[in-house]
């Protein structure tokens, strides 16, 4: 069975590894990873998402925090802040900037963000195949009403959103700065093409799934594509189970619920909707929408419970099937 | 008192240290660092001794090892090296990658090595005006018979003869590429023509002093400058005091010898010459070739010892001021 993932950072590469926990030994992933959030620092590319999905699969992440590298050390950060050269809000440890460094160094040579990614994954070997959803600059802005300013409107990084602001000030607006001219990466359209099964985790649906989908053509080629699709709700009694959804949701005017996710994304897009057994009273709604709908634990507390989610959405993925 | 000082890496730094000790508060010194062993690694911009003296001046260096960090950590270098990124030869400990980092960071938004090295200096206050040779980049580049290629005959750049391969080749040229084109950084040929005295401290006269000499200019300047110029033997006893010279010197045609040294800087450009205590049998080859030479100790064994140095430079200098 050949399955592809939409991912974003720790909730999808938390949900990858219930899932490789999950499938059988001839079953196939391939994990299309937002890039809205790449950014560049210290003039290094950083992809936060990606890194997460290879670290976490590759044995190599900071379980803890879920982002990353284990046994991490900080002499470069402290450096750079003693040199007084920022940002000092993104955390990126010493391990870490080796990937960004061969990662830069190799985009500089002249590859391209997905040959990139496959050459890192080779020491990582992530089990899946992961693919940058493009190879073009993609960077998703968020456009707030900044209280340093006098509330004048300015577009942030998402980083700087997320990061140093810890999304406390409202989202006006989400803009994948670049989306609208960037092209799918090489095997992405293929893989939702030739898909048996296509899987959105319980990732942000604006910033992750969402940015994935604003890349011209993906959204087409999951409508266009045979397989099922089924996704996870990330919301669970009106709230995100880890990160700040809530707050890029209601940018977009979308409800925090999970059956307000489900109608987001659409019944043309999703066919099945997971959402957790205390929001079982939504699935009613859901399913007026057009997108079959159950109730199932979901939250991620270890392998074996990620991989009794992704057991529910590849049974639901052949329920749907019809 | 404005003192200018020609400076490479290891020995240089620890002179200038002593030099620091001998001076008065009243008393300025400028430095003309070597920037021909600069070498561009993972894509980073590193400059060898202009770091060693900034770290040394700055006490921030390692003293035992005598360049990098303190304290150094080494996580991205294992990080690249389980990537299988190299060269793994040249040491960069985390700390001293950040200030690659930084200068990388710089010179790509365009500021000059000048006021990248100006910039550093502000966080490490080395109590010198520390001056890069050069803007351009110069490489100093060694002819070698590799005996990997069975003697075929191809130019490495110096920190591989050096680091790499421990300069156990024979070096049949040394090359500093890009010299010719190059122009003095702005500030080197004002602080050699506003000296009231020029040092040359016991660094490699071929690989550090010599590449300084090479930047068209420079050793004119030197040559004009009404100051007197006196240089210390970084030869005692027919070998070098730390380093490989003789491999260098061999390459130039030069005797390792420090009376041989100081007639291959020649009269015109070296006024005064200090040799080691032991080698005081040479100083009347040094004198018949017009250049004053005293025998003091030369051993830079500790500060104090290397300030007492410093003064017999500058008592050699007064003297020769005639």
């Amino acid at each position: 069975m050949r399955i592809t993932v939409l991912a974003g950072g720790i909730g999808g590469a938390r949900f990858l590894r219930g899932l490789k926990a999950a499938i059988g030994e001839a079953d196939e992933i391939t994990v299309i990873g937002n890039t809205g959030d790449d950014i560049h620092l210290f003039g290094l590319k950083v992809c936060p998402d990606l890194d997460t999905v290879m670290y976490t699969l590759g044995s190599g992440i900071n379980e803890d925090q879920g982002w990353g590298r284990a046994e991490e050390t900080w002499s470069v950060k402290n450096e750079l802040a003693a040199y007084g050269v920022g940002p000092a809000w993104f955390g990126l440890g010493d391990k870490d900037f080796a990937t960004h460094i061969v990662r830069t160094q190799m985009l500089g040579a002249g590859y391209p963000l997905s040959a990139v990614t496959e050459a890192l994954c080779d020491r990582w070997q992530p089990g899946v195949r992961l693919l940058p959803m493009s190879d073009d600059r993609i960077e998703t802005h968020v456009v707030i009403e900044d209280p340093e300013l006098d509330g004048k409107r300015r577009a942030v990084h998402f980083q700087e959103y997320w990061v140093k602001l810890h999304a406390a000030v409202p989202a006006q607006a989400i803009l994948p700065v670049g989306a609208e001219t960037a092209k799918p990466a090489p095997g992405v359209l293929e893989a939702i093409a030739e898909a048996d099964v296509i899987l959105f985790p319980p990732s942000n649906p604006v910033v992750s799934i969402g940015t994935i989908l604003a890349v011209p053509g993906i959204r087409e080629a999951i409508v266009a594509a045979d397989a099922p699709v089924v996704g996870l709700s990330p919301i669970i009694g009106g709230a995100p189970v880890r990160g700040m959804a809530d707050k890029v949701l209601e940018a977009v005017g979308v409800e925090t619920t999970a059956a307000a996710v489900a109608r987001h994304y659409g019944p043309g897009l999703v066919d099945g909707w997971l959402v957790h057994t205390s929001d079982a009273g939504s699935i009613a709604e859901v399913e007026a929408a057009g997108i079959t709908c159950r109730a199932v634990p979901l939250l991620m507390t270890d392998v074996e419970t990620t991989a009794a989610m992704a057991r529910q959405a590849l049974e639901l993925a052949e329920q749907v099937r019809g």
